[in-house]
């Protein structure tokens, strides 16, 4: 049997709003009702540009008249990290579905608190880790076991254009905003958590080195399985955005190399098309998927979400103990520094779930 | 000013109609109103399957049902081609915009009187060239002054898999099936006729040979410009739809190579993943920004089509020189062929429209 | 058991003799005893940069000098084509074994008897068609079967840089200059004779134009088992020496691509290095193999030559029919012009060895 | 003015041995005069079988008659590395030049006394760094800063096929064995010794295991000037031997990729040939230009070694420091882990030489 488009609320219309706002008109399974924003000339004008007449527009100061339509069903939060709690509450007081941008919520606290409630009122909570929707590193995913067991994973995670400062400053830093991302991937493939972690950094670009941030991070893991894992992030990479995944095991190896932006090739074949400039282009896809995702698991047509509360949760963990050796200039043992972050709520079952 | 969706008619669900059904649901600018099939069962499952509860589905028996609606404004006719015409005349006399797939109808008398038709009513009469619409060759073809005066032009067309026997019994053979397509890319790169078309074939399928249609084919053609072009059409690749093309020019080349599946590469970067393996795939693009066209040109964001009634009219004339030229061994003088073929409608300005 | 080096003459130290010298110094299997050159100025340079104090340089009108004595065995002839006949005679008449560079020499009765003496004295004559003895080009005909029967070929032949017009007024022309390379290539893949073959060509460079050469051509053969090719020879490539080769078969296909200078890469993979400017480099392992072919033959290591005399005789009379087509714009059909061709030779069974 | 040929002494007809030998007989510049094995029929065959009937076979404990010859300019020293050390000795009383494989000998002091001696003698001692003479990677250093200022580097370096247990016993462990050539081409690059190291390991193999060795290694290292490094080096890769360099700057990357043993191409492109199988193939061109620059070093050619007394040393020294990293689990910080080692010779000039 059939059924009606999901109405949803899309709360921020920055640049992740305007790739969710473009995915949902392009899905017919979902309908925009409201769209939150503190800019409401920026917001009309957007949907003026979509034709998009049914939507209304309401100031994130009144975002409760948009919650309390029993039409909505889910929400999209893309504001700055910062503004995410507000909406999160009032999504699980209402009983909205949710699918927010990462992190979730500024304080591990929050986050499970969110993950609870939403569990218990039987709420969808997806974070959008985007390389888990990305078709391409999916099937090399797929595709992990064809080498034999896993030896080795290098990531390479390069940032194409450098963000603005302003946006730097609310970054999070360079762990929080990029490397959580191959943190969350590294996990995806080897599903295990790693037992040490190294990490050594640098910062080549004065203006980034003043807000007392890196450029240049190096990160090596290594897994209980013996499976070994680098990374490499950065914040310069003039050419575009360059995201590749190596996996390499008994039989062989498997990499996810960057797609070009299309098959022209010149010079008898010597010069091909370029790499994507950034994640928007580079990741389209998976944004597609990514909303696709919540509308099954909305529906019930996904009973198992790709991004679990434990995925969230310890790619969070890892990440600082990533920072902490970068600070430290020290190898991290991570069992010991999970217990440590753990206390008090080691018994919690999200955090295995 | 916003503006509601524009009201579609489909005609036709086999393989091409299934494409279009796609992208008119993930469009937002259109609306599909009636799904005009022979079979009411398959129409309805479609519908079904995709949620369509507002589509109303009309025997072809009845398809005036259809057309009498005010509230269409287009119709999209992708039947078998023997069945194009009566939907052509339809449109044309209750006033509907057609994209219409190729070719346009039997017999170029009809074809031509269609256009003057749709002309003087002021409807769009869309032809659905795909390459003409396909990104990677649309950029191609946009770049192609950048290797200087064009001396010579090579195209790979090979088709995958081989149709069925009952699709090749009324495909109109090679010639009109594939290599239309390829004519109208070449005189689109050089935007001229050619002066010379030469032709040989051959034909290893038994079960082709038996159709009395050929399998194996190159042509080469020379341009009052000096350009030389060759085309390689196939109904035999194994591997996937090989679809190339390459410009050569004073100071350069460019080169429309297989885009692949992905960019997975396996053993060192010496394996990388494969071409797509038919035309659904390949040009999905294509068939998007067909229907864009389609829409522009109604709205009127767009006044020029890309698919001109000259260039329907010409590259189908141009068919049959390279199918006289196979048949009788024989080198085809294009001029002298085309002032025979236009005989009576020379004057008619359409043909160079 | 071992052998002592053998002897040569090197007749003619142009572009083609400097590529036979080196090869020649890094060969421990021959040694060079005798250099003829018109010009003894460069033949002296060239021995003392190369540290050859043990080879005599003899005047082109001297060459008998060389040619008596009983230490050479073998003389590679590699001067401009109207002065190979006096070597090639000089050579089979002191029982010397002959590498010549293609033509061997004008008019096909000097060729067939220079053959038919070698033959009748237990000479060896090899003609350098380099082509056979590249390794790229020799493993794509060595695993020319497994794309199963073949169905259709492609050659591309662009030739870089553009040769001086004082090279070009003795080339011989674009078709016995490149071409021929080409329809050699054909036969050796395909192991018949064509039964149709089209030429178009067209002149873009006023230079070439003035000397009533060609420099844009291509050809169109078809072959007995119905095989169908396509050759693109050009003049013009700025980019390199653009020389690939396509197979296609029942069962798949095979290219030779163009090899690349180096495995480097730049922009994230997008940008590869460049493929090599001129035959010199193209085909430096082609010439080297050339090198040891001659010295196996000598020994008789190799009892049968990798390019017999039919080869040489059949590629030129091809050349010819090309060269027809092109004269004529008309489809020749080749057994009738092979026919006339060996009017009174047809029962020579060089012809067919 | 010219010269004759350098007499060449080589010791050891191993893997090493034979890919010396077959440079030797293909340089003109070298002649081998004496080869010294302690497997006379193994020596005896190889010299029939390359036609070497001059070569003088002597029976290792018999070396002194090679060497008292006073026609031998050079010696190449290629046996099992705890054999090294009385040719070293030998070559150097009685003058000889030498060419000699990594590591030059066990204890860096003897390697700090051979190097001592040969300058103090005038005579060259290359150590043979092969990495520094492959064509594809001196090009890509040479082009090093066209990237703008270094950021990092990474570098992978898998071994194939895996050797046998019996050379894994006398193969010095994977640190000496492998990871220092790479350490090597660091330094090259950089042109510092780096700051800090961290190296973590595992054992996949169990054979590798039982010889306490392993097969696994990441290695991050940061230098002064900022750049960070990656190395992976393994003793698993079933597709071949696989070497590549990525070098990241400012305004770009140049990468050294795999290059692919041809240009044959499969599937329309997809899939192409592979990579070579092991270092005789993927360094052959490395393995000739070494053999070049000994005797331009010989000859006076080249006034500077193209691998220093410095280069030597301080790669083994940093190897160690690797190694300690990774039997402590700890950062190592290499200034004063140097500081140590060079303790009594750090002023010695041949450290910084």
């Amino acid at each position: 049997m059939s059924r009606k488009p999901i109405g949803l609320i899309l709360c921020g219309l920055g640049r992740m709003g305007l790739i969710h706002l473009d995915n949902i008109i392009h899905n017919p399974n979902v309908e925009l009702l409201y769209l939150v924003e503190s800019n409401l000339d920026h917001a009309n004008d957007v949907l003026t540009k979509n034709n998009l007449n049914n939507v209304t527009v309401v100031h994130c100061d009144e975002s409760e008249k948009a919650f309390s339509d029993p039409l909505v069903e889910g929400v999209i939060i893309c504001t700055p990290t910062d503004k995410h709690e507000p909406y999160l509450k009032l999504a699980l007081k209402t009983g909205k579905h949710i699918l927010c941008e990462k992190p979730i919520a500024i304080g591990l606290d929050t986050v499970m608190s969110c993950y609870r409630e939403a569990k218990d009122k039987g709420l969808v909570l997806l974070c959008a880790f985007n390389r888990r929707f990305d078709p391409q590193l999916y099937k090399m995913r797929e595709q992990r076991h064809t080498v034999g067991p896993i030896h080795s994973i290098k990531i390479c995670s390069r940032d194409s254009p450098r963000p603005t400062i302003d946006y730097l400053k609310i970054s999070g830093g360079i762990f929080h905003d990029c490397l959580i991302h191959d943190l969350d991937m590294l996990r995806w493939i080897v599903e295990e958590d790693p037992v040490t972690v190294y990490t050594t950094a640098h910062t080549f670009d004065p203006e980034i080195k003043a807000l007392d941030d890196y450029d240049t991070v190096f990160v090596v893991l290594k897994f209980p399985c013996g499976v070994i894992a680098h990374i490499d992030v950065s914040r310069h990479c003039v050419f575009g955005y360059d995201q590749t995944v190596q996996i390499y095991g008994k039989k062989g190896n498997i990499i996810s190399d960057n797609p070009l932006k299309s098959g022209l090739l010149r010079n008898g074949g010597a010069e091909r098309d370029e790499i994507f400039y950034s994640f928007p282009t580079r990741y389209a896809a998976a944004y597609q998927e990514e909303l696709k995702h919540f509308v099954d698991l909305i529906k019930g047509t996904s009973s198992v979400s790709r991004v679990k509360p434990s995925d969230t949760l310890r790619a969070t963990y890892l990440c600082e103990a990533v920072e902490e050796s970068c600070r430290t200039g020290k190898v991290i043992h991570v069992p010991s520094f999970f217990q440590n972050s753990f206390k008090g709520k080691t018994d919690d079952p999200l955090l295995n779930e």
